[in-house]
């Protein structure tokens, strides 16, 4: 890697990727001064557009011709599909076929053509190196790794420059990490420039390969991965990008499901952005001090936006239990009349707002004529949520909550 | 109303404001060039803080020692507390004491004293006024009003200017209209320096108290409002501001309340942007074709993007099943053994995810044997749907949709 090839590919990228903007977010940590480079925001919603863009635009006009090929199923593929579309160069992209609908419709939208092949992302990668092989003579379509390249990892690398422009007096940037392309050319670029600046890699504790291979100091291979930063849930780091890491990078911590979720919730609440758990890694790193930020001016790289509306309701209805705004109770009753009036006067006075109501006859260990009635009911927080609970219990009812 | 006004706010706005971002939005609407000013990530979630902070700006170090009132129960009032606390002064914002907590906490955060006044938003209004006259002498709080204000418009108008110099070949800009002051200020600075640029309001449908008055020639008085866009839900525009928008504003269109939250739900999908109902109208209006906008170059302004969780929650879930990827049935049961596994055969091998089920005993026009099953599942899209109900159908299941 070279510093010269960075500033090239951002001289390339100029006219294809917008230069996403950094925005303070004063909350997040109270003791640091915490700002955020908004690569959910960048064209295709995440910054693998940059990699795959330099990467094609260094291809021969013969190698254009014939075209690219790449296994993703998600930011990758969307990345590679729009670079090629725009330096006239087709593309195939091979998924596994159990991928989201929602992410093969938007594969296709920008110009890819699309192959599903049965099983898991190993399949669909197999698949591709195989049918970049075969076609080597006759279509010859070229390859384009997700991270292990020196090409995508110089387009990645135009972040760290743009951060080193935008904040000049940064501290320490917290990139998120999967197979580690991102993280390779932003330290590179940063520690080029300015080796005081503190890079730190996050990764997510249910898929730790790179955490666990430069602490190894060898590439360990994961067994599985699972969480819900599926963008860097990768199993094995690139060997380009474990060197890269291992040089450059001044630590790598790893962050929970629970804190990614809060991050989710915390960047849509204070900060009005859409982050997918792969780009708010290095934000729930930041909140949760896994690294040191007191006192400093940290810049989070939040990598991309592309989260399931699924999943991102799910993360908001953890994120309103987990901050007293939902109450899930389980009311006993005794069998006559009024029992039912009475939880709804406490709870009416008391201002909950039941979403969710259920009456159920009684369970084995309860006497025969006695029911329960379960209840999800909105709340303004946790103090809220004690004036309702106790209202019930004035009022004669005993509960579990939920 | 001068461009100078405008312009010397824009000078006074410099450090106390974000210049906010213009994004590319090419999926709301294939026909146009859409782009958005995206005054959702502004300091304090909203463009109201430019309005506030010019017009404490103006007050005198007398003044200002003595503090400013203000009645919100939204972006007004943390507008007004930040903007006070930057300038050195004081702030008391009155507020139903119906307001969402998080709301009366974010102001409080911003630095200001809140009242709590009993009642709508008429009272804590009424209450404002009461307060700034009954304390003229002695503490002599000034009033700063939501909208009816030449400071206020003339800070807001700075994202006109914004908007000309971000966006040079704009040929449309579409506002958000409650009580005008934002449209004010926007269209009066749009039209002094290109008045070829259209300008388009947009209010909601439940909502529409600027819309009627233009067109009756005189300002009108809602008996009541109702939107999910609280933030505009205004019962009478000002006289400022009926005079700025019946002059300078081209064209006053309404949306829907399901038209805005497809338009919040648009954003978050393909923008990766949280805007509130307020905020998102203009996005509606475009997506919808409300004004033309085919084959113009339009910026729709994002005024705000303080949508509580909870709302956004639910403008998802409703997303979720307008777009095909919640499926919520009652299957009918006749009761015999093995039903319960065929139903669950037939949703599994189809691919649906099960998130709710409930099985219920007959009702009064059923057989009193039968039973049925109330079951919500996440899909995939409408065809997926169709999928999982023609598997039902097939198997003798005999089922309602909802």
């Amino acid at each position: 890697m070279t510093l010269d090839k960075i500033y090239h590919a951002a001289f390339v990228l100029k006219d294809i990727i917008r230069k996403t903007d950094v925005i303070a977010a004063p909350e997040l940590n109270p003791d640091a001064d915490i700002i955020l480079k908004t690569e959910n925001l960048q064209v295709t919603g995440s910054f693998k557009v940059r990699g795959a863009a330099y990467k094609i635009s260094q291809l021969s006009d013969e190698e254009k011709a014939r075209g690219v090929i790449a296994c993703s199923a998600g930011n990758h593929a969307q990345g590679v599909a729009l670079a090629a579309t725009k330096a006239g160069a087709k593309s195939l992209i091979c998924l596994p076929d159990n991928a989201p609908i929602s992410k093969i419709e938007a594969t296709k939208k920008y110009g890819a053509d699309v192959c599903l092949v049965p099983g898991v992302y190993d399949d669909a990668y197999n698949k591709a190196l195989e049918l970049a092989l075969e076609l080597r003579d006759s279509e010859g379509y070229t390859f384009v790794h997700p991270f292990n390249d020196e090409d995508v990892i110089a387009g990645q690398g135009t972040i760290g420059l743009e951060i080193l422009e935008q904040v000049p007096d940064v501290d320490a940037v917290i990139v998120p990490v999967g197979g580690g392309g991102l993280i390779s050319g932003v330290a590179y670029a940063i520690k080029a420039l300015n080796p005081n600046v503190k890079v730190y890699g996050v990764q997510a504790s249910g898929a730790p390969s790179m955490v666990k291979s430069v602490k190894e100091g060898k590439i360990k291979k994961l067994a599985s991965v699972s969480t819900i930063a599926d963008g860097i849930a990768v199993k094995e780091p690139g060997d380009l990008t474990f060197d890269l890491v291992s040089q450059y990078v001044d630590e790598l911590v790893t962050v929970t499901d629970d804190e990614v979720a809060a991050a989710i919730l915390a960047l849509i609440e204070q900060q009005k952005l859409c982050a997918e758990g792969a780009g708010a890694v290095s934000v729930a790193a930041a909140m949760f001090n896994k690294v040191p930020v007191a006192g400093k001016k940290v810049v989070c790289l939040v990598s991309g936006g592309n989260i399931d509306v699924t999943i991102l309701s799910r993360v908001i209805d953890r994120g309103l239990l987990k901050s007293g705004r939902t109450l899930s109770i389980q009311v006993n009753l005794v069998d006559k009349p009024g029992q039912l009036q009475g939880v709804a006067n406490c709870i009416a006075d008391a201002g909950g707002n039941v979403t969710y109501i259920n009456h159920e006859k009684a369970t084995e260990d309860m006497s025969i004529t006695d029911a329960y009635l379960r209840i999800t009911m909105e709340t303004k927080n946790f103090e809220h949520i004690d004036e309702i609970l106790t209202a019930l219990s004035d009022a004669g009812f005993t509960y579990q909550q939920f």
